[in-house]
């Protein structure tokens, strides 16, 4: 038996159910989890379909051509793919590590259904880490006048890798307009603040500043409009009145880590849709 | 169009959600909402579904009719109700009034899809507050003489108000197991406890004693195994070490009507299924 | 025995802790409860002391002259008050219910230090409540060219019946400059998000909108600067992708009752404390 | 300067804070931080300070001098150290590595004062990552026969390391009631569940068969009564019903982690102080 994960949108009318749950019946499919989703906004229906095969009774063109005439008719954006796979991953940083050690931490523990293909950082500093958990090291340097070779190398790299996903973990980089286009939904950045608050730079130091009392995180999809990308998950801490910067500062990496884990796998287990701006996620 | 809430559960084999959604598309229904899950452990599929249909296409009869049918051939227990219709319902208290007050004034504000026919009490304290919101409020005094005369009147008053579902909103009397089995999946109870822990009398001081950390409330279904019943939703508070037992029980207190009333508004759209000893809430 | 607590805050130096404690020590009065905090940005020291001292030994008048000495010497701000002592409040709503309820709730159960004196409003929908809970309301409608006045009638509601708090429950006016002005640090507004996200109308459609994971409330003291007046407290509770703005504003309300409570419980207790744009919360 | 920390407990009676305070002001000490408690049931007196003393004032033998007869006076248990110093600590593993991976990781990020002076096991499987942070590592087995051996062996390594505190990090070994006498106060555990639910073997498994909606991790002081000892830290995480054993668990050493690493932080920052069966907790 394989087990595959089905994701699709389409505009949303009657019968979409019945055709995908009829394709699926019609290869002896059981499925074992599944969730559908009408979004009243933007009219679009949203599925996720977890379902059983025997892989006797059907092969992956069998279960694609089946899928594939139903998606047709219903103009969706669809994906089929098998679960547990891991899905081939870039992990992009600087100088802080705490987001990079807990990806490779997750994935050695077999917790993150992904395959970290390349550590790409501007900096040599988390070397070590990537050597520690046996992932391959790329320094790309970045200055004002080689961030478009930069961004080459890293789309090259991408390509070589077959990488079908890019982490930003505490890249402290901004990604060009052309790059975020490229990899648009391929992307997932870990933004140190509970957005839409503090934007910009020193966020621990704006929230001590402003005295808030819960401090956060927010995983999105990178896009062009910095900061305004589809959010896919966030998280808060609570702080006290004698925290400082600096501690603020360490609780927020730990509420990071956690946040960027979560999309992460959420990601990888392809229970993420995009609806516009906004993101469906079928926990 | 009338929006159906259609619940089911059955023994899981491939199938299953082709034939429900192939129904509903015969109907011309369509599926707004709609999450499904198979157990391993019980070998269960769970459905819930909500789909538009106009009544002009099917009224009730036809959308039972067409759902009966595939629900026979599955060997389906299910239940097919009206999105938004207020469900009848008992609410039983003693002198304790936050969940009583919760309940009443979410009902009041349109925030919970019920209908309290009664309020009914071994005690007169809380009247004014049935009074208050305009709920018949029922005085059913009980001694260890008349505890079986008592629980027929309860019984009575559940089957004249047409009641769907009891709440023992801090009611401090143990149903017998008799009652327990005649309301079967139709009473939920608040727990002043984090379940399993602190079973018994005095919860929030046995927590002091033990000096947790968190103190928490367990909402579940009422079954002749005192505070064994399926667990519907669980919550926590923080605490400190400077917080007396009467500070517990305040923030207890607080914990308890939000747990309870979270586990209401879902039995009550239809999103909590048992599954043995387990709920599956389909949030 | 009466318990005292006292608060005080002063340009921090070495022999502040030594000087009151030792005042205290003087009158045999025992420390059941303090705290202290140094900040180092505004470099301002804050203290929180509840101590026990004997009627006999020394009354209010023999207290006060041996801290105000004290006092002086160091340049307190300071203030003493007897533990449990309710709060002389004044509620202001529009027609949103659930904070007033909820703090006139919890007033009677004796969970919070307070005394309603009035429920002001600019609207007549929630006199009720007010009744029921036997709360004097007062009905200040507000136009624009009434404004000027609905304040004086304020003020004079707050002196006559000498208010120490002013609670703004979802009081849908903003206050003038002048008002803030002359009751700084003694008003405490409830704002429908977590500050510093959606300011402004329409939280919750702004965090529709944008697709957030989290939504909050905040509580804070009012200041002429809309929205940026110190924040006492926040929470924030989960939302997911199904959920609609209107179960968005539920889940908000809930927030807020909460955020408020607690806020205006911690006020009441003495435990909040200004320091500049920022409050020191002793919990 | 030299920031000085001091923690004392004694039974409770008037001029406390006032001795206290008044012998650091001799030193002309300058008092940051502080915070006591009156535990009523046990009729004790908890006071932790942190305290900036000029070491041309005063030196640590002064200090102690100082302090030392306040100490004598009251019947104090005390403790005096300087704000920072790292403690050293022994780290006890058996295969699990995410407790051992996160202390590691915490102490050279700088955010945890601790110096890990050893990693003991009973199985080879976490010498790597002893390795990678440089942590020596001690491979002590442990069998039937062998096991006052090896805690022999343990108790010299303690001493021979001069370890302060030993943090039982997911050490599969019950610690004889001895060895616990021997350790008393200086031993952290982390329990794998939310205590006092599910005790015993397999938690996770328990969880799941019982359908929690919480599920939580509990670091408290190691006693011979197993699994009874005063809890530092508790906190939960929120599961489904869709949620297998394998899921329970991987959040559930998550949460692992997150508690135990701040019950170490807040012991090595003598924010801990114990109230017989109950810990006072000064954060």
């Amino acid at each position: 038996m394989t087990r595959w994960v089905l994701t699709l949108s389409c505009p949303d009318r009657p019968g979409i159910v019945a055709a995908v749950a009829g394709a699926l019946a019609g290869l002896a499919g059981n499925i074992t989890e599944s969730q559908q989703f009408g979004a009243a906004e933007s009219g679009r229906f949203f599925m996720r379909v977890e379902a059983e095969i025997d892989e006797a009774v059907a092969d992956r063109a069998t279960v694609e051509a089946a899928l594939g005439a139903v998606a047709e008719q219903f103009g969706m954006d669809w994906s089929l793919d098998v679960v547990g796979r891991p899905v081939r991953t870039v992990v992009m940083v600087s100088t802080a590590s705490h987001c990079l050690h807990d990806l490779a931490y997750q994935q050695r523990s077999g917790r993150l259904e992904v395959d970290i293909v390349a550590v790409v950082s501007n900096h040599e500093a988390l070397r070590p880490i990537a050597d520690f958990y046996g992932l391959p090291f790329h320094h790309v340097p970045v200055t004002r006048d080689t961030k478009a070779e930069a961004e080459a190398a890293l789309l090259r790299l991408v390509e070589e890798t077959e990488a079908e996903l890019v982490v930003l973990a505490r890249y402290m980089q901004i990604l060009s307009d052309d790059l975020c286009r490229a990899l648009a939904g391929r992307v997932i950045n870990i933004h140190h603040s509970f957005l839409p608050s503090f934007k910009g730079a020193r966020p621990y130091a704006q929230a001590h500043q402003r005295g808030v009392k819960l401090i956060g995180a927010t995983a999105h999809y990178a896009t062009a409009d910095l900061d305004e990308g589809p959010i896919i998950e966030q998280d808060v801490e609570r702080v006290e009145h004698g925290d400082t910067v600096a501690e603020l500062q360490a609780m927020g990496e730990d509420v990071e880590r956690r946040v960027l884990a979560r999309a992460v796998r959420w990601h990888a287990e392809h229970r993420v849709l995009l609806d516009g701006g906004r993101t469906v996620v079928f926990r």
